[in-house]
């Protein structure tokens, strides 16, 4: 998910924008405009750092000089000075709000993603944590980086980078296998094609009729193990990308882990966000 | 906070857009161009509904028919379906996601800031709560406006519409009543002028220094009431408006609540939001 | 009203965009890409400076090098070099006729303000110009800032920031103070609420209401001399903020100066400008 | 001029949007949503109307139906009603502004054209008023198509549609034989060649260098005359249009009229505009 | 690649507004604005038809009637009328030209798509054509739509949708199989991998590193034909998606299709487009 | 068609993102963020190099250093290096394929047009080669741009820079001659006005009638003859600009060259363009 500095700077200034509207009129009154100040911001909790590239995009943008000893993906201590800038005090303070705003999401983002990804891994688990497209609207982008730097997998990033047959495609279209089959045919070899099942039978069409990736979506565990069952008699467990799916959480990702699903997806990792909290300090 | 529908489409359509990319690639080989479909959405627990007149914006501006017994602002029921949607099929799939966002995003803060807000009054206090400026960068107007809905004030909407000195401020300018009174002899009439006060004296200072509206911040409930103590003694209590912020949360409000400050901000209404689950479900 | 140049450099090159459409065929053809030139910006009639800060922003842009003896607000004699460039002869030929229409208007506007403003200074009076929403539309923050330069109020920036209750509103609504309570009930505590009225009887009633700025509509000097003395009588004078509108000029303004209302607002100041003349010159 | 209504439409709402900031405040709280009203614009002065267009596409974009008995480059008397409106409250109120300040630039800028080529005709002079590019920045199109419907020319529209050799290019070109020969030899056929003279003497060489238009900038009457004479000498007065430009306002410009130069250019009819005035009246 | 009519529109504006420039000066002046026509468009030679979609939104878009007995994809003969238009006439003019710009080089690229594809077919040889990145800029999504449209397959669309690995980033990394490994590591699990190779070694290493898709780069036939016998010997054929690429053209296409790679990609069918003729006319 | 790199750096990055939608997500796991690479592009068959400028301003928008011993307009031979880069070797790549496509498709643009207008002199004529508007919507700029720098004339730009009256039109408004008539007597003296005609006895009369420029549409070489003769006749050769234009080609264009129109205009210049080739190769 690499984008250069240039083109990120356009979208983080919109974000920027909109909370300048009319400008500043605070720092307008309060402070001359050539007045130079330094700062750091200041994480409050334990944290996997996220946003910081975007932060420091930000911030230079406005001609702000910043400098870190740490980078995005650094498992960071609660009180740690993340970020020091140095530059025109007006400028410092107008960015200050939005550059919180995106590290504290991002960065809270990254760390719900790393503490279930590493909770699966106390009990030997090879799942991989994903997000879904339960992103928020306009944030996709940062949303599913901090995804991928808290250590999950991203999945799709939008309606155009992967076939995924839902349920509500298959009430109108009627049939599974035939859908699959219709996919196949026509779509672009550069494609994965995904299908949500419902049940272990389906699952097992599903892999037959060819799809790389089966979601198994509000499955019990029991039924996981089933259907994992199932694929390993066929002969296709290691032909396919098993994916559940629907109502897991932290109390309950274990019961699924322990059956080594490929991917386990949680919404709450984008839908709920706890922020992790962080402020920006002047120095004299 | 009323934007008419032209100018609302707009800004959601750019949503739609993100999450679309090249265009829908499983409806574009499954669902004939021209089949109809119903559907509804369900929300799956009781919430202050947000986010409705924002859907159907968003639906309709695809040529989609909706219809809702309810209205933004309603309290709902777990398990009612909210909105009725007839048209396309494959433009009910496409807006399907984007829409289900951002109504579980402004539902959920609708309801957070709802459940707030009756907490206080069942102490009789006349506090009220409010938003901060932790919004999400380019949510801006759809946080504040969420928060509206549930009953919370929405705060200074950006830097523009309120005189807000800060500590950072104060830093960089030195003293908290030449702040004021620079600023006072400045500003638009049009405008209020906060300030952040760190301790009851600098309450006291402010309030007869011609401050509009006292931002309490991370004050103990004790030195809120203390603060009050002493305006009430200077008759200096009626002329300002006291707002309390800092490390609020649902757990501690009462213990502020209760000497009735005017408002109680809280970051966590907008940056730490649960999502309340809802889905779209078509009917054959 | 402060936007750092980032953010404004975006609006600005906006503006030049629309004018070079599909590029500068006159230089393009006499004028060698790489030849450098000298050059200044003559004011050639007395004025208060504004819009330097956008010119010398659209100017850099380009790679131009500016440097300038004075300041926006300033007082300018006839016949004044304002700014001094020296970079790309093309680039400077193409910025010409933008940044001359942008300080043109800006100046005009602040001119026309400070000379409104110095005039009801003349008789002692404490009343405030201010300008009124008749700003161009796409040109609000510029003419706002221009006005703000001149020494004038700028008034509300736009639909958000102030609560304004207008005739239209009151004909539509039914009751002014019932408007007013209703307004004061729901709206933030940031906001302060403004009510437009047309005789001394409904301005007392709207600061027994609680309006925090009563607008005396297209009143005659007396009228708001009986409003003043009806507000002083009953101890209110001092509790709201007065503006003077409608029909306000350069001939009449003192007529109502005299009265120190607190705001004598005025649409000519942005909807009828006379254009200061100002010039681009090359130097060899 | 001719631009569809769904091309302008996207330009008017951007004008309304930056308006509406976060959304209209006032409305929300006292005018119901669904609340429909009817209303008229009223013109307080005599004017020649221009704008309507806009007006109308803007209203009709919120869904307002608008009904005029007239038409852009009507002769309008004072006090009357140019346009009916219809539609939900809200949305008449908050285009209002917008359109009014639309209409009143609009109409100002075609009024006083109309007046000035009115008055040249008094003299039976055949010269046609002409705008320059001194026009508002983002307004190039609305105030040349003012002056379209006032009767005037609209000049060139940006620096892509005319070659204007101006002082500054021979300046820096050096020669303005040489300029004319080495733009005629490059310039597209579609394009004609416009030059600035000083003097009557260059005047003639660049008619006789095949410039199709020639600038006689900031001539006195006599030297216009002069000029007109040499060429007509020389046989060339009909193979050039003659501009006259610099310092031409209603007080002169039957000085330069009488002597029937093609075109007398005015930069004051888009740099200083004195504003129509007019209102929008809500009908119970 | 289905992308609703709202979404589109706005992009078909775009295209609009860039030729309409400050509006149509022609039309303005000799069509009466509410003259209505009707035209029909006409191609003249016989195609696949591809952009038709496209057309009837923009058109549409100014509000004209369409109406076509044909749809995309469909085999026209020559001299077919494939759209009829009811509308304003003006507005017909102003899309005219526009609208064939989009459905020449659209239907242009389905032809020659579709004649390649049929070329292959007549040997019995099972590979697909493919397009390349090669598409103009900022027409990718219209490039890759009439590929598609005319049987080809549309291959990534952009740098986010599918790894691929090409011989400038083995330059920098190093090593294919340690690049294999890093990406299949740290992927997202909704993405292929595909990578370039320059000898049938290279390819044998690259199936056996686990890539998805291998892209034989400027191989000859010959040596196609000995990857292909390789693969086959180790099992690992029916492993990988097998695309040869480079220098490939309507000549030289049946050499490569005779050993049945997956895909045959050629960057000819969107960089060197011959534009089929399609003309409009009005009828009276 | 000069215009500066700040302006058109924007669209350039607009080609850019597009291509990038989320991210490079191949380069994002094989190369690090800070490893530098350098990097030349080369063209492979001879040319008239085109698009120089605006490659440059891409790489540099990105920070990547360019130098280029060359021009665009210049001649350059098979297999040579016209640009040299240095910088992040993730950039570098990023902006490969966006910046080849450009270049590729200017500079066939310009080799084409240069190679027409040789051929034309090859026989002595005088006639110069010219573009339609049958550019790429939202590509006229760059089309028209390398049609520049191949030695051919850009005809207009877009709807507002000439007045073309075109069949479509005429049949519409009735009368050649009136029509002519009408537009002169409204159309700004910057503009010229041009008429499609279909006969030679139309040609004439668009002369008489004071047409600047008369286009002979689908003429055959001897009606062209036919024409030229009729007009010198008249003694109205000299006095309007003939172009030539419809089915002209690389074949049949010498057939009409040899009577010398001033004009002959070929819409293949644009709409049929072969790409020549180039490629951008990594130096370690």
């Amino acid at each position: 998910m690499y984008l250069p500095e240039t083109l990120l700077k356009q979208k983080l200034l919109d974000f920027l924008k909109s909370d300048l509207a009319w400008g500043d009129i605070t720092t307008d009154l309060l402070i001359p405009p050539e007045k130079q100040a330094e700062a750091f911001i200041l994480i409050k909790e334990p944290a996997i750092l996220a946003g910081l590239y975007e932060s420091i995009i930000l911030f230079s943008a406005l001609g702000i000089k910043t400098e870190s000893p740490y980078q995005d993906g650094e498992k960071i201590k609660e009180n740690t000075k993340i970020l020091f800038l140095k530059g025109k005090a007006r400028d410092i303070l107008i960015v200050e709000r939005t550059a919180l705003n995106i590290l504290m999401r991002m960065t809270s983002i990254a760390t719900q993603t790393y503490k279930l990804q590493e909770k699966i891994k106390t009990i030997g688990s090879r799942s991989k944590v994903a997000a879904t497209r339960k992103t928020l609207p306009g944030w996709g982008y940062f949303d599913k980086k901090a995804v991928a730097i808290g250590g999950g997998d991203t999945h799709r990033f939008n309606l155009s980078d992967l076939v995924l047959i839902k349920d509500n495609h298959l009430i109108l279209f009627g049939n599974l296998i035939n859908a699959i089959k219709k996919v196949k045919e026509k779509i672009s070899f550069t494609k994965k094609i995904e299908v949500e099942v419902c049940t272990p039978e389906e699952a097992l069409f599903a892999a037959q009729a060819g799809a790389d990736i089966i979601m198994l979506d509000n499955f019990s565990p029991s039924e996981v193990k089933k259907t994992i069952e199932k694929l390993e008699q066929k002969g296709l467990r290691g032909k396919v990308i098993l994916e559940v799916s629907g109502g897991i959480n932290f109390e309950n990702i274990l019961d699924y882990a322990i059956y080594n699903p490929d991917i386990i997806s949680c919404g709450a990792l984008t839908h709920s966000v706890k922020a992790i909290d962080m402020s920006l300090k002047i120095i004299l």
